[in-house]
């Protein structure tokens, strides 16, 4: 009697930390697997394929549209990110948790599609806090840094629109706070039916 | 910026163990309180006035009813059992958890009348084991031993209807994972309205 395993959605502005809480949690559970994410955008230093992204042209993106094998897909200050199908579905039949990192605009889109998901929005300790974040990255140009800083804006008024908050003021406590919602998820009715159907056999 | 407390709704099968889980949640937990209902059942042997129910008369119980005193009431095997609104209301006020130990019936109204209360429904190990430990209980005739029964299967068929099942095959595990539910339904945006606030201000 195996449980399926959880799609995680985790959102939230750039700089509000989803990336490290995301390794973390990585870190933390082995049931809990990531979801490499196609994208167009040029490799930040240090980033490697097929760990941080899949590093794809623009025409192949399209063909993968084209071809259903993305569960979503976004474009986002110029560049096309989405979530190859195979990879996310296989772990949910293996009852291993797939977490993505996306877009606001994806993560809606894979609520419709897949209603049972888990989307979980990383909050910044503050706003101001984010500003600073962004700006210090310093990986990008300034024309970058004030798109980014919009996009948080806008990002963030979707919030609401998610199952669970984590305000991510101690990356500790935020992984700590993502693996109590994946526990408590599991305790949920619509994932427990066939033990339910134990007891009303 | 306090977050109210959550109103917590423990069912379950006589039988199930909820007796054990909640009085080990309370002690856990501080945070975690439990609203003593009022009954017309006879007391128990050990059971003491005020702890584990206000004892009443029929007549005083309809006058509960009748003056909007009680959040939900119900009969269950003959004898009415009611939760007392003002002890709930005061304690969700002042950030802490209350924890209500009712029947099916009761925890459907209340979902009603509180869309935001957490119903939480505690399973037996299994069937067959519900049935010897109502049977062993033996502080019930026969009579009300066959009713027990009865009604436990039909509550069980209400469980699908509750946010989270908890099988209580080990008492301390069962705790642990209401303790998770609490801590995560605490980040849910409908209740972190005001921190969203401070960020699209």
């Amino acid at each position: 009697m195996q449980q399926k395993g959880l799609l995680v959605v985790l959102s939230g502005p750039s700089g509000a930390g989803k990336g490290t809480v995301c390794q973390k949690l990585l870190e933390h559970r082995e049931t809990v697997k990531y979801s490499v994410s196609a994208t167009t955008r040029k490799p930040r230093e240090g980033e490697i394929e097929g760990k941080n992204y899949f590093f794809v042209s623009e025409s192949k993106f399209l063909d993968m549209i084209d071809n259903d094998g993305l569960i979503e897909w976004d474009k986002y200050c110029d560049n096309y990110y989405g979530t190859p199908k195979s990879y996310v579905e296989s772990c949910i039949q293996d009852g291993l948790d797939v977490v993505l990192e996306i877009t606001v605009a994806g993560a809606l889109e894979i609520k419709q599609k897949y209603p049972e998901c888990v989307l979980i929005f990383i909050l910044p300790p503050s706003y101001d806090e984010l500003k600073r974040r962004i700006v210090c990255r310093g990986t990008e140009c300034c024309d970058v840094i004030e798109k980014r800083l919009e996009q948080a804006y806008k990002e963030m008024k979707y919030a609401s629109k998610y199952d669970y908050l984590v305000l991510n003021d101690c990356v500790d406590n935020a992984v700590l706070n993502i693996e109590k919602i994946l526990d408590a998820e599991r305790l949920k009715p619509s994932r427990n039916t066939e033990l339910l159907n134990t007891f009303i056999k």
